[in-house]
């Protein structure tokens, strides 16, 4: 798949939520917390992210796998939900194992023999991201694997987001960014990236004062959107 | 009230669910849609809060009554309420006249009686502000009335709170921060303010490496404290 360009396609993906299922700890925190397994996975995915926002505001970043602990002790508590070091051991556990959706490697390896080079671009640490690709039979599918810890800020900032154009040495113009967190298809799009929405939870579309390019349910939406 | 440096303690205050209840809007909400009026009150403070973080760090500030109202709008959609411009409007004007909670006079008015200096240091418009003083009779209470507007930036960016040190002519270490917002008093330590937490909705504390210096349920408990 050629740009206008000459270069080949560049498509860039969010990982939590995009390709891996964040909401498939809860069948673990289920088995943990019968009752509470869906909420406490509600809440700590909510409370990841916002740790993640204040901590790349207030200018205090810890990376990805201790915001992830500190917002599951938090979410815990605020469930009254008794968290044993075994129970918290096992949630990382599965975090840092998290399943891709069903869809995730047809569609990657669709892409690729589009002829389109494929990036991760991920709040994640490198350590994180690689277990989750090794795990899911992803090895050898991206270009680039990227890291918001190489600059020590989270996404929507727009030095993680430039971290893509460093690494693909072209204008944001010319890369398709693929996320199912509207905040980050919007900050990307503030960006100045092509962006695709897997609006995997039908939310309506954020007040941010830009729309994704295209938008879907699943990733085989981005495949009809590509071709 | 003299501080060891010989100076007048200085105590700054967060407005909104500090000072002024956001939740009072929550009233009309139930009027407009019976039986959604909290969880709508509810949606719009998070989603105010979240728009205001991701807005800080990409660079896409702008005033909070904006990002109001574009958070007013995703929270009715949301919720699949219809959000009629009437509707819209009179949300936004209970909001631009948010009811000071019961203790808050009278409380800021014995913090005075004990020789302190008083600011509010808000996300709000000047303006905003203004009007959720005079509506309160707290005119004249405060020496300072700071707003994040006059560097562009949101709490818990530095810089906002930099604005009660530029204006105080003092180091953070010699200004106590009081909010009701858990995020809003790690901000203000982790900038190096004392800090004071009411919390008021009896949440566990934010899990972000510091701890407020005091806490209560009520601003009348920073009164125990300041004593």
């Amino acid at each position: 798949m050629i740009m206008e360009s000459g270069r080949k396609l560049a498509v860039v993906f969010d990982a939590y939520g995009t390709l891996f299922d964040v909401h498939s700890v809860a069948a673990l925190a289920e088995t943990l917390f019968p009752g509470d397994g869906p909420e406490l996975s509600r809440v700590w995915r909510a409370k990841h992210l916002e740790y993640s926002f204040l901590r790349t505001i207030g200018e205090q970043y810890v990376d990805f796998r201790v915001v992830a602990e500190s917002a599951l002790q938090y979410s815990a508590e605020k469930l009254a939900l008794p968290l044993t070091a075994g129970a918290r051991s096992r949630l990382m556990n599965a975090y840092f194992n998290l399943a891709p959706f069903p869809e995730s490697l047809a569609v990657l390896q669709a892409i690729r023999k589009m002829g389109a080079d494929l990036a991760i671009l991920s709040n994640g640490t490198s350590e994180m991201l690689r277990k989750l690709i090794s795990n899911a039979g992803m090895e050898g599918l991206f270009t680039h694997v990227l890291s918001a810890d190489a600059v020590k800020k989270y996404k929507p900032d727009p030095r993680v987001y430039e971290l893509a154009c460093k690494a693909f040495k072209r204008p944001a113009g010319q890369i398709i960014f693929v996320s199912s967190n509207g905040w980050d298809t919007s900050g990307a799009a503030w960006y100045g990236f092509k962006t695709f929405w897997v609006n995997r939870q039908s939310v309506p579309p954020e007040r941010l004062d830009v729309m994704p390019g295209g938008a879907g349910t699943t990733l085989e939406d981005l495949l009809d959107y590509l071709r």
